[in-house]
């Protein structure tokens, strides 16, 4: 059984939890709260040496970190993973975008705007150059959107789980997306999956529920 | 024939230079230069709409962007991408994370520091933050690093090229690099390489040299 430390609030533990939804994967779930410090305990630490979230941990014990990883590792084999070399590399390609230049802008905004009491006069100057990033990111998804219904090859990939994950949010920072008619299309086009389960959602395969991150990962 | 834009100093198109040296790949090389804003104009942003550097341009004009996505691209079937399902998820967890938590630390501040005229004073907060988040990068790859002479598999692969590009400059971001001790012999391990070149060299197979961007890319 696969465990995944995650948490619940987090766009890119999501990604995973999306993922996991969708493949009908049953897994371990361990809830971290970041905001109680959770993620920085010893504990897991000895787990996730960079401390950051999601974290999978494979049957033998072996740990990935890194959401985008994760997701090509789990999506290996399956259609949402394009096999084509060249639709491979595009899906890198939207996923190293959404790294680099989308989820450090809005993931950003929207922790301090939404998680963080005070946070918009803590974060003054940083929010308008994650504004101003973060709007050049949909800008760039819009035309990319305006003439195809998914990122690659024309139907969902993990390319597309990655960039929902904080685009569908974005509102929670403050983006305005009336202005991206093709992302809204897009956002409506991935939640109408018939396996599509919402943020806030435990994914119903996730059959060990929470538990702590000392507790047993044994069924 | 394989068309690379890439601008000399940056070390996001020098991972793209040092693999194909490596590979010992002939490719056509078109020198754009971000600080003339030729990567901003209707001709470049016409190849690669989000007018960044480099991008690969294919024998039958397809492009692809993001440079970590060019290097899996140029990577596979060779030994600088893992066979072994984890092993190649590893890799990319490494390369995720150089896009993510190190390149936009250190190469910003490089950026800033070396390149731009007073971009010390123009850019002081984020300085700070960027030196807070830069070192926090490297102490994650010192403590991989100190039981490891590569990071995924024990041997080079591209994410030793990804995260060596701006690693090997980040004293040009003011980075002191002495209290890490397994990064520096890591540095000298890839800059052992019999087949490698530095940052300010023409890759040697790239045998068409330069050319403007409104070249024939043709021999």
């Amino acid at each position: 059984m696969l465990t995944l430390y995650s948490m619940q609030s987090s766009g890119n533990s999501y990604k995973v939890r999306m993922l996991l939804a969708r493949l009908a994967q049953p897994y371990h779930l361990v809830e971290i709260d970041r905001f109680k410090g959770e993620n920085r305990t010893p504990e897991y630490l000895a787990i996730n040496p960079d401390g950051r979230l999601p974290a999978l941990q494979l049957e033998d014990g072996r740990m990935l970190a890194e959401s985008n990883a994760i997701l090509v590792y789990l999506a290996e084999g399956t259609p949402w993973l394009p096999e084509d070399r060249f639709e491979y590399a595009e899906t890198l390609r939207w996923m190293f975008f959404e790294q680099h230049s989308h989820e450090p802008a809005i993931a950003e905004a929207r922790f301090w705007l939404r998680f963080v009491r005070g946070g918009r006069e803590l974060r003054t100057h940083e929010i308008d150059q994650w504004m101003e990033n973060g709007y050049a990111a949909l800008a760039l998804m819009e035309q990319h959107l305006a003439t195809q219904d998914y990122f690659v090859g024309g139907r969902e990939t993990v390319a597309d789980l990655a960039l929902y994950a904080h685009t569908h949010v974005a509102h929670e920072a403050d983006f305005d997306l009336s202005g991206f008619p093709a992302i809204g299309r897009w956002i409506a086009r991935i939640a109408g999956n018939s396996a599509h389960i919402s943020i806030d959602k435990i994914h119903p395969s996730a059959t060990f529920g929470l538990s702590p991150i000392r507790g047993s990962t044994a069924p």
